[in-house]
């Protein structure tokens, strides 16, 4: 089946919003199966949505449109629609008490205007709208099918994920499972990662893969379409398999887990505990690690020292060598690893020391140098490192750099 | 004139990327007087993407393509926009010599498949491509004209800035200059707000109002369309007024100026110094200031407590409060806040203590319960508040809180 999606808004044509809706309507729909060829963008004006509702349903079978079901005199699509398919609108009990229902739990007046979300076109189906007000509606004719959800992006997701997918299976059955799996890399480049792994790029069908860049690293996609969930996953761990024999230690985790998640599971597993002493990523690598839940169980602390006086007065780093050496040198970045270890007593200490610009670099201390030592029972490990890009982006891939380093001190120990 | 965005590429389609383009686009052109009026996503398909740019050419006078300029037999743009005007495509000898120029800067040896971005629809009008190596194409015919811009965001941008924009007002002039100004607002909830200035926003024409919610608040923008950039401004300003006489106690910031901006500002004019404390915000609010290039006049550091004892230990908070009252109490924020400023010798102290969840609460003290501190030379000032949402969500809402504290605190001193 041939779906297109038509977005409407005029945020959206403004350019005011961006259109998330039509991406992830457009990945769930691929994954059961549906093709998507067309997404279309128009305003809230009648006559325009109505030509680009009618163009869609010349050329795909499925068209489903997100946004204009609100209370208001602009929302217009469900009338637009009704109209095209020669339906009128009444007005529908059931939709009318859950909106009174709605506000009633709100303890918030019901205007008037509302009731014009509970008109429905004749025969349509229904969707319950358990986020928000606005039901959405799908109405079938002459081998067509004509859906509406509601343009908030939280009521389209959940209104897409309860109703419309069931609905599209009990009508259609799906023809296919699309599944992906991601393998998040770290330390190797794109054109690296893809030498080594060339020949099954090159051969690739089904399972396919793709290489994204992200801030994160590099992400090997690995996408298979089949008649079932299993077969599918089947396919995937194969290719996955060969893919690990090659580059597997370069692989960090699988899907969304981040490497906070990482390493946080990483310290848990093994009962140890972290503080870290930040100078140029300013608290950064401290905020990811607290991102996870339950990282209170080895977070114990951790001192952002932007001065010098704070490196030596907080963190013990000596004096003669800040002078000797700059704040911004390997040995101050293996002094604050284990000042930090030492003064907030954990098991692992995390050092950084860098300038993260766009100021404050030198010719022989560039913006984007920085300095990164992990101290521990081991001993202290450090890594001289040059980033590029944004303050930002700096800061990021610091901390992106210390957390991998942290990851693979934890695997040896 | 009327413009259509028609946006090309197969990861579009299938959800694997969020389409930032098009609205990047129609910002823009909204912004030099264009109507844009509907927006295109075909993926590289050379039949629907003819069928699509082809109806596009039917109801706009300018079509502007963002895709599928790249050097790969699947990009096919620019070929098809070429057989639809019944142009071919030739090798553009300023085009060859521009990209070896680009490999040779790089180092990097051109592949030969690099060439097909040197070949050019005859009688087109080229955009030099600044930021990669596919140039743009306008050509126009019988009263329409349709542009090619590459897919990558920083190239599509670079080149509609740079020569898109340019081109477009030489051809058609612009109609009008449309302005818009963000009122960055924090502390007030948006009916409030409306309700403030409820008769500004139904007497709207020009300039327009818009209530739009953001993670950092409330904003409120005003857009003026007019004849000049001076006469737009002027509408802006009046409107600006006016608002400001209602709300103005709560902007903190215009247009793009993020809160730690404006605290940053606030501590550089009266050359003083901030620490803070953090507990349940694990180093955000540390990391926000310190994203703000030339922060180390200010940020002299900070301390992450993360456990009761570092509480204890490095910040000096008293053991019998943090047993007596809990970790999480307004005694303890003030202590990290006046421990803080202490220890690393600031001029001003926060101190932040909190439930971020989605564990560690209780009836009397739920997550999202945060109580933040601001600590100087006139006293310690406190506020308890209750945050909603995911553990990030908590966090990020907390440093916003704490910064407008800061803010606050600054202006009064």
């Amino acid at each position: 089946m041939v779906v297109e999606l038509v977005t409407t808004g005029s945020e959206l044509l403004l350019g005011q919003i961006i259109n998330t809706n039509s991406a992830y309507m457009a990945e769930g729909l691929n994954k059961i199966g549906f093709d998507v060829i067309y997404q279309t963008t128009v305003g809230d004006n009648r006559e325009r949505m109505r030509e680009a509702i009618m163009h869609a349903l010349t050329r795909a079978d499925i068209v489903i449109t997100s946004g204009g079901l609100g209370p208001t005199q602009g929302d217009i699509t469900k009338e637009v629609c009704a109209a095209i398919f020669g339906r009128s609108l009444r007005l529908d009990e059931d939709c009318v008490q859950r909106l009174k229902d709605y506000f009633a739990r709100l303890h918030r007046e019901m205007a008037e205007n509302n009731l014009r979300q509970a008109m429905i076109p004749e025969g349509a189906h229904i969707f319950v709208n358990h986020a928000g007000t606005a039901p959405g509606i799908a109405i079938g004719q002459e081998g067509k099918l004509l859906v509406n959800l509601p343009g908030p992006p939280t009521e389209m997701k959940d209104m897409f994920e309860r109703s419309l997918k069931p609905f599209l299976e009990k009508k259609y059955g799906f023809s296919a499972v699309i599944i992906s799996r991601v393998l998040n890399t770290f330390g190797i480049g794109e054109s690296s990662l893809e030498m080594q792994i060339q020949d099954l790029i090159l051969a690739q069908s089904n399972p396919t893969l793709a290489l994204l860049v992200r801030p994160s690293g590099v992400i090997i996609r690995i996408t298979a379409k089949a008649k079932t969930r299993e077969e599918a996953q089947g396919l995937i761990a194969d290719m996955e398999q060969e893919i690990r024999a090659r580059v597997g230690t370069y692989i960090y985790a699988v899907d969304d887990a981040d490497m906070e998640n990482v390493v946080g599971a990483g310290l848990k597993e093994k009962g140890l505990t972290i503080a870290c002493a930040e100078s140029c990523t300013g608290g950064l690598l401290t905020s990811r690690l607290t991102d996870v839940p339950g990282s209170s169980a080895y977070v114990s602390g951790s001192v952002v020292s932007y001065t010098d006086e704070v490196k030596a007065d907080v963190l013990g780093v000596n004096r003669e060598v800040l002078a000797a050496r700059g704040a911004v040198s390997d040995e101050v970045a293996r002094q604050m690893a284990e000042g930090v270890r030492s003064r907030i007593r954990t098991d692992v200490g995390v050092g950084i020391t860098g300038i993260a610009g766009p100021d404050g670099g030198s010719a022989d201390k560039p913006v984007g140098l920085v300095y990164i030592a992990v101290s521990g029972d081991r001993g202290t490990e450090s890594t001289k490192n040059i980033f590029t890009g944004t303050r930002k982006q700096v800061k990021y891939q610091t901390t992106q750099t210390a957390l991998d380093m942290v990851r693979c001190y934890l695997k040896k120990i």
